[in-house]
C-alpha cells in the first residue's frame, strides 16, 4: 500500500476501506473454498503484475500465475498443522523443471531469460506462499485472519493521518519520499491498538486443532502488533522498490483508480507469515 | 554435465566416474545425516554458484546458500510420505521476507536488485528443492537414489560415446553446439538399460512406509528410464543456458579441473523429482 505517497489520496483510501475491507472480511468469515479462491486469485493477479513488471515472459507468465495462484488454494487442503499439503513440495519441484525447461525454447536473446524466469520463481514465494499463510491462518480461527487484516490496515491508515499531520523526518527517502518517521510511529500505535481491540472484540471459537486467539496474552498481542508495525511498512517499501527498479508507477490495472493489486496487498504479504508464526507456534 | 562439450575430456570424465560416483553411492548407502549433509552441502555450493553467476548480492548470497542448503537436510526429517517437514513452508515464507527486506538496505543502483534477489529465490527451488527430492528418495529405499544416479550418469556416459562415434545432427546448437541427436539416442538407451539393470541388481528392501523398487514393473522401469533420458539432457541444457546467459564458461571452482559443482549435478537435479514421483506415487 502506498500510504503517504502523492498518488494515494483520501477518496481512494475511503473506497478501499468501504469496499475492499468488508469484502475481504466477509469472504474470510465464509472461509473454505471461497476464501481460498479469493486468496488464490489475488496471488495469481499479483504474480502476473510482478512478472510483467520485469518483462513479458510468454509461457513463464502462465506458470507464474498458475503456481502462485495454486498455493493459497492448496493451503486450504493442508492438515495436521502444516501450512501446505505434503504433495506441494513435489508439485513445486515439477513446476521448477517446467519453468526452466520451457525457457530453453524461447527465441530471442538469452541474456535476460534466467533473471526473468527467476522473477517467476520469486512470485511463487512472494505472492503464492505469503498469501498461503493468510489461508492457513483461517484454520486457527477466523479471528487470526482478521487480526492480520487489522494489524496491516490500521497501520497503514494511522500512518497516513499521523504522517499528514506531523510528518517531518524522512523514513526511507530513496524508495518512498513521502514516508516519515512520524507516520511510522503513528502506524505502530495503530497496529498495536488494532491488535488489542481485535483480540478483545472477537469471540473465542477455538475448535479441535485450532489455537484460540483469546489465549494470546496482552504482552504477546502487543508484540504481534509491534512486529506487524515493522513488517507492514517493510512490505510496502519492498513493493515500492520493485516498482522503482522496474521503472513503473503502478503494479497493475486490476482495481480501477488503484495502483494494482500488489499495491493493495504488499504490506499484508509480509504481515501474514508473522501472524501465522504466532497462531501455529506462539500460543499453546 | 557438459557431455559432448569441448571442455569435457575423457580423463576428467574418468576422474568423475572413479571418485565422485563411488563417493556419492557410498554416502547414499550410509544414508541419514551424512547423506542429508552431503546433499545439503551440494545444494549450498550450487546455489552460491548460481547466484554468483548473476552478480554478487551480499547478504542475499548468504540467504541463498543457507536456505538452499537447508532444504535437503530438512528433507531428511520429513515424515508420513511428505517430501519436506510441515514447518518448511513457513520457514521459506520467513526467508522470503528476509530476502526482500534486506534488499532494501543494499546501497548502489536499484535496477538490478529485484532480478538478482529473484535468482536467490530460484536457487531455493532449483538447487535446494530439487536436491531435497534426492534425499526424500532415500526413505523409499537406497535403490531409488541409486536409480536416479544410474539413470542420470548412464545417460551422460552413453551420450558421450555415442555422440563421439556417430554424432552428426545437432540437437540444440544455440546452447550446446556439440550435442547431437545421435548422442541423445545413445543416452536414452543408457538410461533405459541402466534403469532395468538397477532394478534387477538391487536387493529388495522395502521396510514399513517404503516402496520397494522391485515392485516397479518392467514397463514402468522403461518409462522411468525414458523420462530420465529427456529430463537429464534438459537439465544439462538449462545449466548451459544459464552459463551462456551469464557469459561464464564454468559455474564454479569447487572441484579442481571440473567446471563447477552445478555442471556436475545439473542433469541429476531434473531427474531426481521424476524418480521421486515414481517412488511416492507411481507404484502401489
Amino acid at each position: 500500500v502506498n500510504a503517504l505517497s502523492g498518488r494515494s489520496n483520501l477518496s481512494l483510501r475511503v473506497i478501499s476501506g468501504v469496499i475492499l475491507f468488508p469484502l475481504a472480511v466477509t469472504v474470510t468469515v465464509v472461509g473454505g473454498i471461497p476464501f481460498a479462491l479469493l486468496a488464490g486469485g489475488a496471488a495469481a493477479v499479483a504474480a502476473l503484475e510482478l512478472v510483467r513488471m520485469f518483462g513479458p515472459l510468454g509461457a513463464g507468465e502462465a506458470l507464474g500465475v498458475l503456481v502462485a495462484g495454486a498455493l493459497p488454494v492448496a493451503a486450504n487442503f493442508a492438515q495436521d498443522g502444516a501450512l501446505l499439503p505434503p504433495w506441494t513440495a513435489l508439485f513445486l519441484a515439477g513446476a521448477t523443471v517446467a519453468l526452466l525447461g520451457t525457457l530453453l525454447f524461447r527465441s530471442g536473446p538469452l541474456e535476460a531469460l534466467p533473471r526473468s524466469a527467476a522473477v517467476v520463481a520469486l512470485s511463487w514465494f512472494y505472492c503464492g506462499l505469503l498469501l498461503a499463510c493468510a489461508v492457513g491462518l483461517r484454520r486457527f480461527g477466523v479471528g487470526w485472519v482478521i487480526l492480520a487484516f487489522v494489524v496491516t490496515w490500521a497501520n497503514d491508515t494511522f500512518a497516513y493521518f499521523t504522517g499528514r499531520a506531523f510528518g517531518k523526518r524522512k523514513l526511507f527517502e530513496r524508495i518512498s519520499p513521502k514516508k516519515t518517521w512520524e507516520g511510522f510511529a503513528g502506524g505502530a500505535v495503530g497496529s498495536v491498538v488494532g491488535a488489542l481491540v481485535t483480540r478483545w472484540l472477537l469471540p473465542t471459537e477455538a475448535g479441535p486443532g485450532t489455537t484460540d486467539l483469546a489465549s494470546l496474552s496482552i504482552a504477546a498481542t502487543v508484540a504481534v502488533g509491534a512486529g506487524g508495525a515493522v513488517l507492514g511498512p517493510l512490505g510496502d517499501l519492498c513493493e515500492s522498490m520493485f516498482k522503482r527498479a522496474a521503472g513503473v508507477k503502478d503494479s497493475g490495472w486490476i482495481i480501477p483508480g488503484h495502483g494494482g493489486l500488489l499495491d493493495r496487498i504488499d504490506a499484508l504479504l509480509f504481515v501474514a507469515p508473522w501472524i501465522y508464526l504466532w497462531a501455529a507456534y506462539g500460543v499453546s
